[in-house]
């Protein structure tokens, strides 16, 4: 009887860790395109998964950090590669670029025409959507430390966090569905 | 012994639950990208992996949607915008390109070819092989709409489903494996 | 009394095949591209994972396959496409490019200076650090074939396997974390 009871503790245990360990109901994403069409797929699934109860997190990272940048609050002291870096790469959701077809523009004016047309939001709408619906997300600092960007040029978001890789990792373990954009 | 009995039957319970929860035996691939050779990589993994008794998913969405237009079956009454992008993309898989070294077509070809004599299956033939295999594929509706493709427009696939992004959390969900290709 | 013993013997049998069964403590990492941005983002992520306590496994395919090419092994007797593609892909990390604003080179060199400047390691110290912390790569058979690498024209590394899409599902399966790069 004694014994019985020891070895039910035993398996008793054993399920809270398997419970602990088993993946929760969270995404995790990695934003590492800068392109409109890939940045677009990764707020559509980061929103629907929010929607559907789950929660989300967003890293961005390299060509996607650019896309977290506020229009007009860019810092003066920089570095020649710096300021070039600065000058090449989009400042904000709404500076970017079709991945393919972008044609001088026109392709990604065309897009960005029929998505208005469609009743689909635009990057900049799905951002602020993303904030309203808890979205957290994180921008990796040794990118923003490689394009030369400043804390202070970067946007307002409610659930901002600075991180590195390890930020990802532990998310990433804690997530059901991790994708790489 | 009653209490035990109590317990046994509890954590029962958590058991099941805990079973029911695990990841499936299943992948789910997002075929983002229409380029010959990523599209290649999402064939050659999801057979793989029915191959090793598991089920495959895959989502095609943005420029993945049109690898799975039918040839001569392009609807009539379209607007200007959906007839240019109509002209632009892939009609089915045998248009796709390389997304690097295509260098006017002649890189593709070379590939192509590369592949016929390595005994690589095409992607129409990897596409015929997944209908037979059972691999079930989503084609985004959201895409569709935005570059104006009608359902006459597809090709026919045993396994086909019309969808939007809660079609493919729900099937991530449930996956132990998640790609974004 | 017996038959509760009956039931506690089929529940830890359930317990030992969940705890099996559920996502090991590894992220399997598909490097599909050569670029020197997204390879350089795959073996960050693989690198802070084995700092992190995990186990970390990378499959170079496609693109990525030139990355792990030893400069001055190239083998002799090939045919005339495979000494091109030999000849046009990258040979070893050193030459791989940046995917955006390459510039004819500059934009590279640029983003490689700066790495030194800011400390990030180049994507050979990567790669020597990967061996070092025991990543083990797979090269993908069926991108040498199609590229006409032979396994002498490839570099020397301790944890190295020549494998297929059997190789990364059976990996990928037991991994807590899986991204296409």
């Amino acid at each position: 009887m004694e014994d019985l009871e020891k070895q039910l503790a035993e398996m008793k245990s054993r399920l809270d860790t398997l419970s602990n360990k088993s993946p929760q109901n969270k995404i995790s994403l990695i934003v590492f395109s800068g392109d409109l069409d890939k940045a677009l797929a990764a707020f559509v699934i980061a929103s629907g998964a929010v929607a559907m109860g789950m929660e989300a997190v967003m890293f961005f990272t390299f060509w996607g950090t650019p896309l977290l940048r506020a229009k007009g609050k860019e810092a003066g002291d920089k570095d020649p590669m710096s300021k070039m870096f600065g000058a090449m790469l989009p400042t904000g959701a709404r500076d970017a670029k079709l991945s393919k077809m972008n044609m001088g523009g026109m392709g990604t004016a065309m897009m960005k025409s029929l998505m208005k047309k469609k009743n689909v939001a635009s990057l900049e709408e799905f951002l602020a959507l993303a904030e309203e619906l808890g979205v957290r997300i994180f921008i990796c600092e040794m990118s923003m430390d490689l394009m030369g960007f400043k804390r202070e040029e970067m946007i307002e978001y409610e659930h901002l966090t600075y991180g590195g890789v390890a930020g990802f990792l532990a998310e990433a373990q804690e997530s059901k569905i991790q994708l790489f954009i």
